[in-house]
């Protein structure tokens, strides 16, 4: 096939930055689909942490190229008999991923064209490792889906009701509050939430509590001093909690998991 | 427009390697500026260190690719009312920074031919998030600058001399002495100084010190035996203190700030 | 020459993930050949561990797209008398690297066509600083053989029998035990062995020994519970110790260097 047709690779796994594991799914990718081009979503995202890899496929939904191939690799089934799920949307977008949340991440407000299972060896590599479906499944899955391969090759059809969902629990209401949790920590030491803009319009002008720490909803970082906590909708359009030029993990002795809810002000 | 003369864009921030946040810049890019080349300068800046943003462009910028985009966000007064630029030189690169010093870091040596506020929101993503100007509009921007926008779509000129200096102390001579700092530690604990080839040509063959810890300035790392203190004109084309196969920053203790300080020997 | 010809180039480093030192090789990649693909195979190789590079190689070699031109740096010899080595083999593999055993990695099975000791600075930066190679000298020659430039211009043909070996020890066998070591630990915290296909094929069903503890050699992480020790052939086709959804390094003390043993069950 011309090359110049293969359609851009989005990549996202946590197998870490720069290392070999990403590395040697690039090679495959290369050696299947020459000079397609791989954007690198996230690497960073912590080992087998399949709400972490969620949130960043939700926030990033809307921004990625169409027609794109996205490719998502957090796995810790790997080796068991969890499923590979390859998706088609209505805007061009074609999701490979294991069957653990992560396809839910990337489908709201989405049409499906067709969903599938993948089962069909012939597109894997020779030698399948139990232990590394990266660079020997979901890698030449998605350079073929690149260059064009259709879903109905790989494996059978799959009711999207049949999916897993999102691992993260949804934010509870009871009265004027609405509680949720810290479900990830950023590079900066940001508290991200999964309190999100369905929950927000619940509300006016609300406070956020954490640990009995209660604080307004702010615009930006720099609404407070130096060192100081914020709460704000952050760049996953979540509500987030942060420390001013500083990690609000550290300060804060925050972790994952931290109850974090919403009241009137 | 034909995106085989899109110009490649260098990339710099400090959003940590392939964090999400590189990674939604990247889909923006490709979104708006399909197929054009992106190369990662560096994503492992310390957090909001200007000092260590200005010395990796200061080093780098003889070496990026003519003609180029080179976007550079360590931008820890995102939200507030800093100003973001954009600069064009007579060799062919064009810089995108937020108004701290990143962008004199670019400049010596090379000649302004337009110096731009970035104001216009008409080239911005259509809604701007106040805590993540990299992928709502450094991204943006730097793709349409890529695809060949003329800075005075941008916004109005501005007088290069009222960009922010380089946020590094400079380097001061009393005597016999001139004393710099610790402006950068990098990945293997190599402490690296604010003293550059200005500052060595005033001595013929110096002692550096640091910490009443007194050596001469050797030509590299081999000089001295494993585990062994050496200073050297480093990698930046600074002076520069390691330890052989191990990490200066752990074996001296030493940190950003740190008093350095160069003697006729 | 028509950049749509120039070969890809693999990069691997020891310079951290999307460091500055990484930035500035592909910088001078980008002007000596544009539009050349530069992949990058791994840069969070641990600082000048020989060891860990030559695992890396060895496990990724058969999945390099060819031809390519494959650069790796880890080069704890920068600066002193070590030699560059450049090999040119059957299957359109060229392979550039310090002279410490990386070359080795990359040979098995695979047939010799060229290898020279790379000395000729015409083609290096026409700086060269004593501390970094890999911009000055890994970066511009890589880029000039994806060009197509002959390894006879490089310099002087070498017999590959007086290359450096590998510098892992060789496993041993006495009576029914093969003694092997960690040699490597990976992201998650797996503890990757000298122990290959070739050791593995003196067993029919092997225990593994660590630190007294004795284990079955099972096919995936999921042969065992959360939180379990398992050993398996892993991603790098080595034998390897891991904890299922945990750190075998953490949980087990593990280091590199620790005797591990392969019995009959």
């Amino acid at each position: 096939m011309d090359k110049s047709k293969s359609l851009p690779i989005v990549l996202m796994t946590d197998f870490g930055p720069q290392s070999p594991y990403v590395g040697q799914m690039k090679l495959v990718i290369e050696r299947l689909a020459p000079g397609t081009p791989v954007i690198d979503l996230a690497h960073d995202i912590p080992a087998q942490n399949i709400s972490a890899g969620c949130l960043v496929l939700s926030g990033s939904a809307k921004y990625v190229p169409l027609p794109c191939v996205l490719c998502a690799v957090v796995d810790p089934g790997v080796g068991s008999q969890r499923a590979v799920l390859a998706a088609r949307y209505a805007d061009g977008l074609v999701a490979l991923a294991p069957d653990n949340g992560l396809i839910g991440a990337l489908t709201a407000g989405r049409e499906h064209v067709q969903l599938v299972t993948v089962t069909q060896r012939a597109h894997f590599l020779q030698d399948v490792s139990p232990v590394f479906h990266g660079r020997d499944i979901f890698a030449p899955v998605a350079a073929k889906l690149a260059n064009g391969l259709a879903l109905s090759e790989l494996g059978e059809d799959l009711d999207p009701k049949q999916c897993q969902p999102i691992p993260w629990p949804m934010p509870k209401s009871d009265g004027n509050t609405t509680s949720g949790q810290i479900i990830y920590i950023d590079h900066f030491g940001n508290l991200i939430t999964n309190l999100g803009d369905a929950e927000l319009s619940r509300f006016n002008d609300p406070e956020v509590i954490l640990n009995a720490r209660s604080m307004p909803l702010s615009d930006h970082y720099a609404a407070v001093g130096e060192g100081q906590v914020v709460a704000l909708r952050g760049s996953y359009e979540h509500v987030e909690i942060a420390v001013r030029n500083g990690s609000a993990a550290d300060e804060l002795g925050a972790k994952v998991g931290d109850r974090v809810e919403l009241r009137p002000s």
